[in-house]
C-alpha cells in the first residue's frame, strides 16, 4: 500500500475533535477506500489543556497554526479555526504557498478571500477543498464541481441556515412569536447569544456567495448578495402564506438573468408541495436547476460536529485518492447556448 | 491545453443521441472544466439510416459495438445499448481488456455481471463509471463512492422507479384504481406495453443491488434481493395508510443487520412528513443513513434522455480530469466499530 497521507489539523473545537475521532474510528476503511492510510500527525489549538476525547491517538502539538501549516511532516493542512481573517487566512496562505493541500470549513474566509486563495491553490497545483463550508454533510460542493459537468446551470437556491429554519418551523407549526422561538433556539444551542449573523441572513449570504461561484463561475463576493433576514417575520405572515398554499423559508437564491447573475437572501414563499418546503427544523437543503435536467434537491444535516467532520473527511479522502478539482470549478463560458 | 479525450458511443437511442448533443452543446465549457476537450469521434448503432438530430458533428460509423470498443482512436467506450447480455457485455469486456475506460447506464448488466466487470476494470487500471444506471441525474453513485468516505453506512433506501411512483401518486391523489393508472402511464410513455419489469419491482431490485454494493461492499447480486411489486395495491390501501399519517411508496431498501446486509423491494408505508414521502410522480429519491450523520436525501429526475445523458457526461468528465475510483468502492471492512 502507498505511503500514508499525513494530516495537520488547526482548531480542535467540536468539528476538529470530531475529525480526529472519525479518522481514528475509520482507520482501516479509509485506507482501503482511498488506497492509502490517512494519519493525523500534528494539531494546534488555542488551549492545549482543554479536555477533549481524542481516543488513543498520540498527536504532536504545534505552537501555532502557521507553523503547523508549513510543517515539513504534513501533506494536508486542515483549517478548522474559523473567522474571516487571521490566523485562519495567514495559515491557509502559508500552507498553499508551501504546496500543501488545504481542507477548510471556513465559509466566512472563503466568502471574503475565496478568489485569492483559489488562485494560490491553482498556481501551486494543490487542492483547496471546502465541502463542509456549505450545507454541512450535504455533498453540494462535489455535486457542483464534479457532477452536472454537462449542464448549464439556471438557478440554485436553498435553505442554508439551520437556525432560521428551526425558528420558522416552530413559528409555523405552533403559531409562536419570533422572539419566543429565537429564545428556544438559543436554549437548545441552535442560536448564538448574539443571533444577528444567523437571523439577519449573513450566514446564508456567505454560503450563497460560495455556491454561486461554483454554479456560475462568478467571483466569490459576499458583498454582491442582497440580504434580508427573518427578524421582521410575524406568526400572521406564516398563517397567511399557509392559507394560500405556501410556506415561508429563508432562501439563498442565485439565478441567471439577462443582466447577469443575481444573488439574494430573503424570506420566500415556497409552494407546500415542493421538496424545499418539506425541509423542517435545523435541516438544510439545496435545489439545483439546470438546462439538461429537471431540478435536483439535496437534503441533509447542515451543521453539527460529526456532520461537518463527515464532509471534512470526505475532502481529505479525495486528496488521498489524488483527485484535484479547481476550487471554484466552473468557467465563465458556462452559459445557455 | 492537453490532448482531447476521444469518445466512442455504442447505442444511439434517446440517451445516446442526448449525450452526443450535450457534448456538442457544452464543447467549450467541458474543455475548460475538465482541462481538456472532449470529442465524440465514433459511434455505432443498430440502424444507421434512422433519423437523429445530431447537429453538425461528423461522426465515424463503426459496424458493430465490439469493433468500436477496441477502436485504436478512442480513449473511452460509452455503452448505451442496454440489456444484461451481449452485445453490451461483450463490448464492455472488450473495451476494458483493451485498457479503455468505460461509461455505461446499463443497470441490468451491472446487476448481473458487475462483480466480474469491476474486477476487469481494476485489473486494467481503467475506470468503469455508471452514475446513469441508478437514479438518472441524481449523483448518488458519486456520493456513495467519493462522498461519505468517513462514514459507516447503516441503511440506504429509495424510490428508484418512476413508473411505480407515478402510478402510486395518481392512485393516492385521485383515488383511482391501479389498472387505470397503469393505462394512463402507458399512454404517457412512462410505462412499457409489457409493464411487468417495472411494476413487479425488478427494475428497482437491479438498481438496489448496485446501491447496496456501493454502500456496503456486498457483491452486486440481483438474486439476493427480495422483490414484491405494486400490482396488488388497491386504492383502499392508500386511503387506509393516509388515515394513519402514511403514504405508500415502492422502496428499495438495503440495511445492515446482525445477520448481514438485507436487500428488499416492496411497497412501504412511509410517514408523510419525511422527505421521501414528498416525492411525487416520476421523480426518484434516495436516502442514506450513516453513523456520523443524520440522513441525507437526494431527489431528482430518475429517467429521461437528457437527465440520463447529464450523468453520462459527468462520468466522462471525471475520466477527462483523471479521476478513477474503484467501481464498487467500499471494502468489506466497512462496518460500525
Amino acid at each position: 500500500m502507498a505511503s500514508p497521507l499525513k494530516i495537520g489539523i488547526a482548531g480542535l473545537g467540536t468539528v476538529g475533535a470530531s475529525v480526529v475521532r472519525l479518522i481514528e474510528r475509520q482507520r482501516d476503511a479509509l485506507a482501503t477506500r482511498c488506497g492509502r492510510p490517512i494519519e493525523v500527525v500534528a494539531v494546534s489549538a488555542r488551549s492545549r489543556s482543554k479536555k477533549r476525547d481524542l481516543g488513543r491517538m498520540s498527536l504532536r502539538w504545534v505552537a501555532d497554526p502557521i507553523t503547523l501549516a508549513t510543517d515539513p511532516e504534513i501533506d494536508v493542512f486542515v483549517e478548522l479555526i474559523g473567522g474571516e481573517g487571521d490566523p485562519a487566512k495567514a495559515a491557509i496562505s502559508a500552507a498553499l504557498a508551501a504546496k500543501k493541500s488545504v481542507v477548510t470549513a471556513n465559509k466566512a474566509l472563503l466568502a471574503r478571500h475565496g478568489v485569492a486563495l483559489a488562485a494560490m491553490a491553482e498556481k501551486n497545483q494543490v487542492a483547496l477543498n471546502f465541502e463542509a463550508a456549505v450545507g454541512g454533510a450535504i455533498p453540494i460542493v462535489k455535486t457542483l464541481r464534479e457532477g452536472l459537468t454537462g449542464n448549464s446551470l439556471a438557478r440554485i437556491y436553498g435553505i442554508l441556515n439551520g437556525t432560521c429554519n428551526y425558528i420558522l418551523t416552530r413559528m409555523e407549526q405552533e403559531k409562536l412569536a419570533f422572539a419566543d422561538c429565537l429564545k428556544e433556539a438559543q436554549r437548545l444551542g441552535y442560536a448564538e447569544a448574539d443571533p444577528t449573523f444567523d437571523i439577519e441572513g449573513h450566514d446564508t449570504a456567505q454560503k450563497l456567495a460560495i455556491l454561486a461561484s461554483l454554479a456560475f463561475g462568478t467571483k466569490v463576493d459576499q458583498s454582491a448578495v442582497y440580504v434580508e433576514g427573518i427578524s421582521s417575520i410575524a406568526s400572521e405572515d406564516l398563517e397567511w402564506a399557509d392559507e394560500l398554499g405556501y410556506r415561508v423559508k429563508l432562501l439563498g437564491v442565485a439565478v441567471r438573468t439577462e443582466k447577469g447573475i443575481e444573488q439574494r437572501v430573503h424570506p420566500t414563499m415556497v409552494p407546500k408541495d415542493t421538496a424545499i418546503a418539506q425541509v423542517m427544523g435545523v435541516t438544510n437543503a439545496v435545489t439545483v436547476d439546470a438546462d439538461a435536467i429537471t431540478p435536483i434537491t439535496l437534503v441533509g444535516p447542515g451543521a453539527g460536529g460529526m456532520a461537518t467532520a463527515s464532509s471534512v473527511v470526505s475532502d481529505i479522502g479525495d486528496i488521498a485518492r489524488g483527485v484535484r478539482t479547481a476550487p471554484f470549478g466552473r468557467p465563465h463560458t458556462n452559459r445557455r447556448q
